[in-house]
């Protein structure tokens, strides 16, 4: 059994090519010997976006804060906001984008592999 | 790809052996073609619970608002607040209570094949 605040754990820039403001947490991972999944969680600052780009496997969302969007692989935008889940399928292109004037924060689950 | 917010997705009282004011969501799962995990929303009323139980699966949890404690194997209750994240190990012994005087909502991961 683990619990931890969001608050409590590091918090590090994303240097992918093609991401922009992107930080980077990971409060439950393969570290905590999670069996299958990790979650992290992305801030994304206000005009900044996570890399437009596609991998085998998939992304589980939950949107914590801010006004976001979702970018799929014909390039459109549908809005992301709190309380919003979204399921990026394996191979799908995406990215994500703060729209609005504060962070945009998520959940972003993945098999623990690929955290 | 799916986006769904949480108002939307159907909410059902748990009614298993020991729960009590405790509704479920299940905002992204097998049915959407997830592969792996499936995502549920588990919301304890006000002097609530969850069984205390255990399963051979774990839980990957995400505290979205509200007061709660999650109950351990001796029985012993740690709290657990808005922005904080929880993993029980698989045959680890568990309960999710609402100690505060408002709804307390979770994110509940679990691997798909149990949600």
């Amino acid at each position: 059994m683990k619990i931890i605040s969001l608050s409590q754990v590091d918090k590090n820039e994303v240097h992918m090519d093609g991401a922009s403001g992107a930080w980077k947490q990971l409060p439950l991972g393969s570290e905590d010997g999670t069996p299958v999944y990790s979650y992290r969680v992305f801030t994304v600052e206000p005009g900044g976006h996570t890399p437009y780009h596609q991998h085998p496997y998939e992304h589980m969302n939950y949107v914590i804060e801010g006004q976001g969007a979702l970018v799929n692989e014909k390039g459109e935008e549908t809005p992301l906001k709190a309380d919003d889940f979204a399921l990026v399928n394996p191979s799908e292109k995406h990215q994500y984008r703060n729209k609005g004037d504060k962070p945009f924060k998520m959940i972003c689950g993945v098999p623990k592999e690929f955290e």
